[in-house]
């Protein structure tokens, strides 16, 4: 039996970047504290904020609504609520979507469920099948869109999402090696945009694994599925790659965070935040003067058209 | 028989971040052309310039000696000199001093060899059985030691070297890997030093395998033997990823060094330049009291004196 580096009870984890076994205390004690450290470091959550959790039912954000309610649900001087977004995946979506409203329940916080079929008027399934785009492009756009709306409408002044250490790790160094520092800075945490709710990721220093471990020690419903349309091939090697680096490194995860934040004032300044606009069509915030949203569902209700 | 894109000659090379092949002469022409193209961006070579050529015998440098000769020689307001470190390595050094003394006698450019065991008393090899540590960093410092000194006291106002695209990205990722901004910050192109011969990197907009290609090309003198103490296993590691990445998706080594290029003002905003001292010993410049030769020297001098 392992055991627990610091408590000598049975270990349920080994950290590779602290080269240490931690008994299931001392763990969640230690992803605990990582995660207030993220919320501290950037003012995540501030008096008086409400703060809507994009909760799909996946593992990270099932974990992230459980984790927030603990360690701030007793606090009068906020409010939770949580959104979850029905794209319309047949097969993936419905038993996630039943995860969202079990795990809500139990923790009595406020859900709402929002479809694309009840606000574009079809689903991703629809939009893959008469539009030309991938299908993470409707999903992206169109998922951030009601995810937004939905929170400012319910007064959300933060938009909690369950991006972890792995996730932001990945798409930081996939920007940097496709040359695109623009993009790079669209990471970096809390920026104010008028219309557009502060997004916020409390799981930033937490690995993937370890939200996994987490979620399983505390019996959470966890659908480990992957979505069907999910395709990323550059994303993939590069994750790849991390995760080698990581096991031969450990705790290069980390490395890669720190030079990302290093980098973080100089990158304002390069990239000064703009002023956002009122798409002409649905008012929504957009840098354009119609927003993706209402382009691509357009370009879906034209092909709507012809082909019926 | 594979065609030059441009003109149907028979191709000696694929440029695969440009997917085309090309002939002797558009290869050398586009080559050449960025090499210009790379000097002009860092105004790497300026009117009156004295440029000392960095040439260890190597593939790189026998190659940057020749088209800095080709493309600069006919200048009037320019000089080179080359500068060989031998550190005493023994059969792998002696062949590639006889090149560089080869090569500048054909192009008829003044040549120092500059050695080791004349300036601290012991060859690398000597070193390396006295002291801890490892070979890289002995050589490493005594080598860009010799290199400032012999080059300032030639009067030269530029210290050029070979590295390559290749070479430059591997250190900007790993840098980035390692959380080190700083020594990211240490990569930027002329940035000037009391008392350090600015350093050129004239290659840094070319792969290596088309330095190899260029060298073969002219019939250029070529040792490709490796240092039998090279030994760098984090970066043989980000080099293999770039190679794979760059496999994959063409271009991407040009993509790191943009993304490098866009940081750039920002990194000399978040580390201004240091004043440097003059080391209290030997009177070269170092950013402490005691530079680090002479702090590995006097290591080096004391384990002799024990020892004998």
């Amino acid at each position: 039996m392992l055991k627990c580096d610091l408590c000598g009870r049975r270990a349920v984890i080994y950290q590779r970047f602290a080269n240490r076994h931690l008994c299931k205390r001392h763990f969640v004690e230690h992803f605990e504290r990582r995660v207030k450290y993220a919320i501290k470091k950037f003012n995540m959550i501030e008096k008086g904020d409400k703060i809507a959790i994009a909760l799909s039912g996946g593992k990270d954000s099932v974990t992230l609504t459980y984790v927030l309610h603990k360690l701030y649900g007793h606090r009068n001087d906020l409010e939770f609520v949580a959104i979850t977004i029905d794209e319309g995946i047949e097969g993936y979506r419905p038993p996630t979507v039943k995860i969202a409203k079990k795990i809500t329940k139990e923790l009595g916080i406020e859900h709402h469920v929002v479809s694309f079929k009840d606000n574009f008027g079809m689903t991703l399934d629809e939009m893959v099948k008469i539009g030309e785009k991938k299908p993470c492009t409707y999903c992206g756009v169109f998922r951030k869109y009601l995810l937004n709306k939905t929170a400012r409408e319910l007064g959300c002044t933060k938009l909690a999402t369950g991006h972890n250490l792995d996730d932001e790790v990945q798409t930081i160094l996939l920007n940097f090696l496709q040359g695109d520092i623009a993009r790079l800075a669209r990471l970096i945490p809390q920026r104010v945009q008028e219309g557009l709710v502060m997004r916020i990721k409390p799981f930033r220093e937490v690995y993937e694994k370890e939200v996994v471990v987490y979620g399983l020690l505390h019996g959470l419903p966890m659908d480990l599925n992957e979505c069907p349309y999910s395709h990323f091939p550059v994303r993939d090697v590069v994750r790849d790659f991390i995760y080698n680096f990581e096991e031969k490194y450990p705790g290069r995860k980390f490395s890669i965070m720190r030079s990302f934040e290093a980098l973080i004032p100089c990158l304002k300044q390069m990239f000064p935040q703009i002023e956002l606009n009122k798409c002409e069509r649905c008012g929504e915030p957009t840098p354009k003067k119609v927003c993706q949203a209402c382009v691509l569902l357009e370009e879906l209700r034209s092909k709507l058209g012809k082909t019926s």
